[in-house]
């Protein structure tokens, strides 16, 4: 069974961590860039990064971000020379900034550089990035307008989004709607629609692609609540409904063959498996990822 | 006394800081950036940083160069992904270079990027390099020809020299200039002639200004042997002498109103003063500072 996932940070990396030891290493991520920008001089690539420091099994797992155990001395004295400290960069972690963004100024492609960076930290899944171009995600917000996506999430701490701007120009990777036409089963991770999966749900061809195939999503949200980040705050800022189940796959609005919640979450409108959905431990991961995938055959 | 100090790196930057206490802090210093090089993307000026950082008591005093008690997680990181790491950056020390990519990147001249660097250091010298322009040395080999300075120090460890390459563009700092022009003396540190002082000397204007100025060297060479660096071995391979104070004298042509050796290293041909020239400790630069000006006050 041929499987692409659609992956944003955290929760998606966790899911595509047991995806890849469930189906023994032959799967190929899609990974949001939109949440990509530039600190210190540096490319960073958030969620190529937690997705594949997840996938190594290097990961911090506390934290969903950056290396384990990883020192954090550079950016102390980035401090201590009144440069900008509110985007917390560790010493191992700069390695990999400082690797893309030598890459990229030398005119490699983002996917070629991830492949590099892959190999080289032993991950066998394939990891694309949705774009080999820049693709910003802008938050628009009540108190500060339009904000670049890392400033919204970390600099000020995810204040009232008024809406979300998805840049128009990108291309979608080659590779990875090639990898979507050839898929007997796509995942999309337990991440935030607006800002993880519809960044690369929305780049010209993903969304033609996805409608030929079995696509499973899993729900970030549980009772409720966000198990990870703002979206609890988001969904009804930008939908007007109450932060549910429901309303994630509303948001998908018929993309979806059938969709994964948290035991007692109830949702109307497509074929639902409803399962332990928080990841916390491998073992967890292991378990979600084998359930999504019978599923998934269960829809084919 | 307006004092103005030409400094490479280790030897150089601990009579400037020698002399910055014995002034208390009215000192300009102009430093080589004949080695800076980039490397890992990243903005690096050696001598600068060696200067700064001793000067701002920050130095690491037994290896010369780098932050004391600096760590090198971030270089592990690399070697990891394959990147080059022949040349070795220190976590704290790369928020230096990091500051000085982005500042150049963005426009700001190295003099004022220096400056402020400086300020956040606590350093009280005026620290400027010898130009905001790049001006690479490059060293021609028998082994491997025309090698940037720092792959032919560092990763080829010296191999042996044809000739010395300065490249003919450059222009002098013009505050650099207008300070020879103003001091009352000038201070050349226990530098390498042909690739720590000639860089500077050999700008437009400096040889010039430097002429009508009291100008007082200290000897790299001590008793036949360098102090630090590949000194004894260059001059032979260039002038044809043993390695020797004298052999520096002559180097510098004329240039010099007076010449520092340490006791035992006999020289004809300018006054000199004979003295302990090498610096063990934080008083031994004290001393040999005030003995430097000194000499220079009755040459005045």
């Amino acid at each position: 069974m041929k499987v692409v996932a659609l992956s944003g940070g955290v929760g998606g990396a966790r899911l595509v961590e047991g995806l890849s030891r469930a189906l023994d290493g032959d799967l190929t991520v899609v990974v949001n860039t939109g949440d990509d920008c530039v600190h210190w001089g540096l490319a960073i690539a958030p969620d190529l990064d937690t997705v594949m420091y997840t996938l190594a099994g290097l990961g911090d797992d506390a934290r969903g971000w950056g290396l384990g155990g990883d020192t954090f001395s550079a950016l102390a004295a980035m401090r201590a020379l009144g440069e900008a400290s509110w985007f917390s960069l560790g010493d191992r972690d700069l390695a990999t900034h400082l690797t893309r963004t030598a890459a990229l100024a030398r005119g490699e492609p983002l996917d070629a550089l991830t492949a590099r960076l892959c190999r080289a930290l032993g991950v066998r899944a394939r990891v694309l990035p949705m774009s080999n171009e820049p693709a910003p995600t802008l938050v628009d917000t009540v108190a500060h307008g339009l904000l670049p996506f890392q400033e919204w999430l970390v600099l000020h701490r995810a204040p009232e989004v008024r809406r979300i701007v998805l840049p128009d120009g990108p291309r979608a990777l080659p590779a990875a709607l090639d990898a979507l036409e050839a898929a007997d089963v796509v995942v999309i991770g337990p991440s935030n629609p607006y800002v993880s999966v519809e960044p690369i749900t929305r780049l010209p061809g993903v969304r033609d692609a996805l409608s030929r195939r079995i696509v499973v999503a899993l729900s970030p949200i549980v009772g409720g609540a966000a198990v990870k980040g703002p979206l609890a705050e988001m969904i009804p800022a930008l939908s007007g409904a109450p932060p549910s189940a429901q309303a994630v796959l509303e948001r998908y609005g018929g993309l979806l063959s059938g969709f994964v919640v948290e035991r007692g979450d109830e949702v109307r409108g497509a074929p639902s498996l409803a399962t332990d959905t928080i990841m916390r431990t491998r073992d967890d991961r292991l378990r979600l990822a084998r359930e999504v995938l019978e599923f998934a055959r269960g829809l084919a």
